[in-house]
């Protein structure tokens, strides 16, 4: 199904059941945003988003730890978790989402290499994180991280 | 001029000047970080954005004076401008753009019409604000949108 398509059936479903959700992006720019705000209706379903793509902002706006970005790094799971969990409560959503990588072409280290993205999910009952290496480039990373968004939204009990 | 090479213009002229640049996105819900980020060294000019979809996100993230929405609306000249002023001054950057409007196809009313968008320019010399009425579907109003920032940014004196 084409992504736009897949995107109306969640925002139709969250509308339906009253689900709300936020998205603190980082990697992806503001990609994630973007293409659920192409969906008229979508805000009754999104409410915010915070592209975060300096540390001072993902402090400053999403309460991250400094300690967490200084000991593992801005891109790392645990700020990943921390991202998720905090635009969830700072919004009063249901569903927060956090996303934090490499997008390259630059940036990459052995350890960290380009490509590498950890996106976290955050309700109620849980936050939890997944790890990807997407190996292409700039602009379709970002469509790679809304895909795996998708089948959480999609498969996410209500 | 491609649009992509457009922004890739402003964003190597940019980070050559040291200029930082902030956005505040209401109804173009993303797309103006979208396409910034979408040019690998944007991170030498591109500090945050801040998709303020709810009013509530509004008056959270961006000390929008809730009797400005109250009295003129979310889409008004004023909004617009505490939009671009205050994401300027909280990301402590050199520009900061706010963005309010009415995307569609949903949402109009005779006195504020699908198509009407505010943006507004905010620098350390002052805070413009522009109207328009774009006549076309919601994915390329958010084009026209970008169009009039670029216009605005590559033709800043710095």
């Amino acid at each position: 199904m084409e992504i736009l398509e897949r995107i109306k059936k969640v925002i139709v479903m969250f509308s339906f059941n009253g689900i709300s959700v936020a998205f603190a992006e980082s990697c992806t720019g503001g990609y994630i945003c973007h293409m659920f705000t192409n969906i008229s209706g979508a805000s009754n379903v999104f409410e915010r988003g915070i592209i975060c793509y300096s540390n001072q902002s993902k402090i400053d706006l999403l309460n991250v730890d400094i300690k967490s970005i200084e000991q593992y790094g801005a891109v790392s799971e645990i700020v990943a978790k921390e991202l998720a969990f905090n635009v969830r409560i700072l919004s009063n959503v249901d569903i927060g989402i956090g996303i934090t990588g490499i997008a390259g072409p630059t940036g990459g280290t052995p350890e960290k290499p380009v490509g590498l993205v950890f996106i976290a999910y955050s309700t109620e009952k849980d936050t939890q994180v997944d790890k990807h290496q997407f190996h292409v480039d700039r602009i379709t990373f970002k469509k790679k991280v809304l895909e795996e968004i998708l089948v959480f939204l999609e498969n996410i009990e209500i």
